[in-house]
């Protein structure tokens, strides 16, 4: 009889067995989100939940900073909207929900079904993203040059059917944030569409642990409409691209389609220049793709439903009573003290159930500190202090108030460490190619039972082309995830068709 | 030529001239929301949306507070669910949204169409409420007793197919948040219901500065398929009620549909018992109604998005860097004021227009407290300062230092003041009423143009005759908006049936 070869991990498969079936592990036992009926909708539990409430509440504040302010534009688009923008409805208006009908009526067979007297004269499409009905609005709002710039912002649902859906990455509902502006130049709209940019790089990397390549996207790859569409690229664990949020430059295409003009401060009639740019629930499977492990979920402690968690245990009938009295003094306690200049989010949890399991559950709900107090840390004074930035049968045993005061530091330094992990696993599998062998060596699996197990992201020249970019994803599945900003200006030769080049460009698979 | 009677109002027509036109133009003038043009589909512009914001923070904050949590459930419902619970089904089935088809394609004359192909299995309506959805995942969820209580809230959006849209007040989508809770027992259903009508009522009071009749409704007014419906009624200023918010208690007739079901602590299987608890956008129209005068909207500071608005007066270039400054510098200074526990928000208005256009643009966005700063006021210190519950022309002047220390105490001055004169309003229009002929007298108009201006609420006696209620409803369109709660027992005769009456209900009109 074999014996395994590691130690028992609570999700199966592990990471290195089915990276796939191991991310939907981890949301199952996490109990973040479950699959509906609906096809393609999916419940998000409210752990889950809990994160995107926390992911909002930052960005909206920080939305908010640079000027926005929030509206709502509606659920329905005629479908007329969707024809307007050439290249937007070649992009958008195949996989939608169509509404044709306001009311449904008894089927006289005991069911119901939409009543044929209440057909709709033109077709509701439910959004997929929202530029050709805010354009309308947007068209109203601006006469002169004066009604400019328009700083809004909206948190939705949108809809995007889809055929092979998963939880969080890929689902037919989601929720998002898009912002739309408008803008009298396009150096105006181009700046905006950068900060915002920016906003999304600093809320990745302070707030998720997340560090990103940010820069443009090649022709192919752009938002269907716009004139440039700028985003930031993580890396995860199978070490795969996820594009975690995007900024598009229109240009004056949308403000052409939807009849955004204004008069100029020279009296003259002309376009405004447009903007968009968001974030969506997708950001959560990132997250878990790139911080869990083979226990479950590992949260980064700012945007964590609960930063610390505190089980007590009750062996003893006698005891139950001081130790929940003690538990509930160390949550208050907790609540008093900051991390990250807010308050430290607690959980208490004294279900009646066994502390070894409710300990298990925590661990896969990927809360950053879990404490236990039992009698005997009564009577020391002390309590047990689990991180999740380590082994889970790792424990650490501190004074009270001692824990109490260094909780804060203690979880700077998990939300810190994440991101140092994440960084080193980033850096140590993006590597710098120069050759076509190289090139497609480094993209190929050694193991074909595991295709995601391959090189991670390539820093390799490319010079335009879009023969070779096509080509690279029909052979390999990869793409150009970014021409990066940041990258200095460097001479080379294009890897595919060995012409010039100026700069390196990321290349990846994606999710 | 006749003489204008009274002074310019900046809304016209008066309330007393056309309430239902006056309503429009308020929200047309706070630049609150516009029509789509998606029948019935509204755009909730920044100030609109500002309010709801508010009220979001204020009841999400409310709804953790007694311990529940958000989720998010799916946009889509099977069309075979709603069938499920048959007087759901009456009530709910009919005017929705039926998405039939799941893609776009070109109709070959340049436009879209349907995709034939790509037509559903099953149709899919978009969520008119959600206690269907919900409940096929709690079936999921509940096996046992110690599954229980589920205390889950909703932020979301519904569409409800409506002929005669208004904006706030009926649209065909609105935004709303959804309680729904699985219980133990029927008792702890029952308090669960009550105690997020009580949420809401205090709300209402405390936040909305509304008082409200907080009750029970009759059978024929109860929510399709509750077993109960509670609701807190406000009068607004046309006299009518407005329900301003619903709590069911559904009893298990929504778990029986869906198959709620656990392990009661007896080992039997049983039926959970449920509630469900809604409150939506429509509290914008009711707090508009309720609060706005002959100027525009007047705002309770509590959930306005602006409590203060500064306007630089700047006449001449040479002072005008010397205003802005000082603008700024009062704008600091009182947001580092609190009223009611939180930071003052103060909106500083710069923009490059006439001092008196903008003075009374804020006017009739109802923003609690405008403060003008002009050279004249630089070189004495003070500031003037003008209440949106007082004259439109109205104006004190302080110094500036005596200003920022009672800002706070005049925004909780505003508030309570607001609450006063509602309740004054509704208490001088609340009669209680023992014949038949004084009823119908007191709810016919005495000028048939304005069919408005009636008697306002009556407190009348009713022996639970539904025939009498019917009556009644179709005479005058007058229903009881609910059975209140605290009002004290007392012998009567029911006004239609002269039969004997324990107690009196609360009569209306109402939107």
């Amino acid at each position: 009889m074999s014996q395994p070869q590691q130690e028992k991990t609570a999700i199966t498969p592990r990471r290195d067995e089915d990276f796939p079936e191991w991310y939907q592990q981890v949301v199952r036992a996490a109990d973040l989100a479950e699959n509906s009926d609906v096809r393609g909708c999916m419940v998000i539990k409210p752990w889950g939940y809990g994160i995107w409430e926390n992911m909002q509440r930052v960005l909206d504040g920080m939305f908010k900073a640079t000027g926005h302010r929030n509206a709502y534009f509606p659920l329905f688009i005629p479908m007329s909207y969707l024809a307007k923008e050439a290249e937007h409805v070649e992009g958008f208006a195949k996989e939608c929900a169509v509404v044709t009908h306001h009311r449904l009526e008894a089927d006289g067979k005991g069911g119901l079904r939409p009543a044929p007297s209440a057909e709709l004269t033109e077709p509701l499409v439910v959004r997929p993203t929202s530029e050709t009905i805010i354009g309308a609005s947007y068209a109203k709002w601006v006469q002169s040059y004066r009604d400019l710039p328009i700083l809004i912002n909206q948190w939705a649902n949108v809809v995007r059917w889809e055929m092979r859906p998963r939880l969080f990455l890929r689902t037919a509902e989601f929720l998002w944030q898009e912002g739309h502006t408008a803008h009298e130049t396009a150096e105006e709209a181009i700046a905006e569409t950068q900060q915002m940019l920016r906003v999304y790089e600093t809320f990745a990397r302070d707030y998720l642990a997340l560090p990103v390549f940010t820069g443009e996207k090649s022709e192919s790859e752009r938002f269907p409409g716009a004139v440039q569409t700028l985003c930031i690229e993580a890396m995860v664990q199978d070490r795969k691209a996820i594009q975690a949020g995007t900024s598009h430059f229109l240009g004056q295409n949308f403000a052409k389609a939807s009849g955004i003009k204004f008069q100029s401060r020279e009296g003259q009639e002309e376009l405004a220049w447009t903007t968009s740019w968001g974030m969506s629930t997708r950001m959560i499977g990132t997250i878990i793709m790139a911080h869990a492990d083979d226990d479950g979920l590992v949260l980064p402690p700012r945007i964590a439903p609960a930063q610390v968690v505190i089980i007590p245990v009750t062996p003893k009938p006698e005891t139950r009573d001081a130790v929940l009295a003690a538990v509930d003094q160390l949550a208050a306690e907790l609540r008093a003290q900051t991390a990250f200049g807010e308050k430290i989010s607690v959980e208490v949890d004294k279900r009646d159930i066994g502390g070894g399991t409710k300990s298990w559950e925590w661990i896969k709900k990927g809360v950053p500190i879990r404490v236990e107090i039992g009698p005997r840390d009564l009577e020391k004074g002390s309590v047990a202090v689990a991180r999740r930035d380590r082994g889970p049968r790792e424990k650490e045993f501190l004074a009270n108030a001692d824990f109490v005061g260094k909780a804060g530091a203690m979880l700077d330094e998990i939300q810190a460490g994440l991101l140092a992990r994440a960084t080193a696993y980033r850096d140590a599998n993006t590597v710098k190619i120069d050759t076509k062998e190289e090139f497609y060596a480094f993209f190929t699996a050694k193991n074909t039972n595991k295709p995601e197990v391959h090189g991670g992201f390539a820093l390799a020249h490319w010079n335009g082309s879009r023969a070779a970019e096509e080509q690279i994803k029909e052979d390999l599945k990869v793409t150009i995830r970014c021409i990066p900003f940041d990258a200095p200006e460097e001479d080379g030769l294009c890897i595919l068709t060995g012409e010039p080049s100026k700069r390196r460009v990321v290349w990846a698979k994606s999710y």
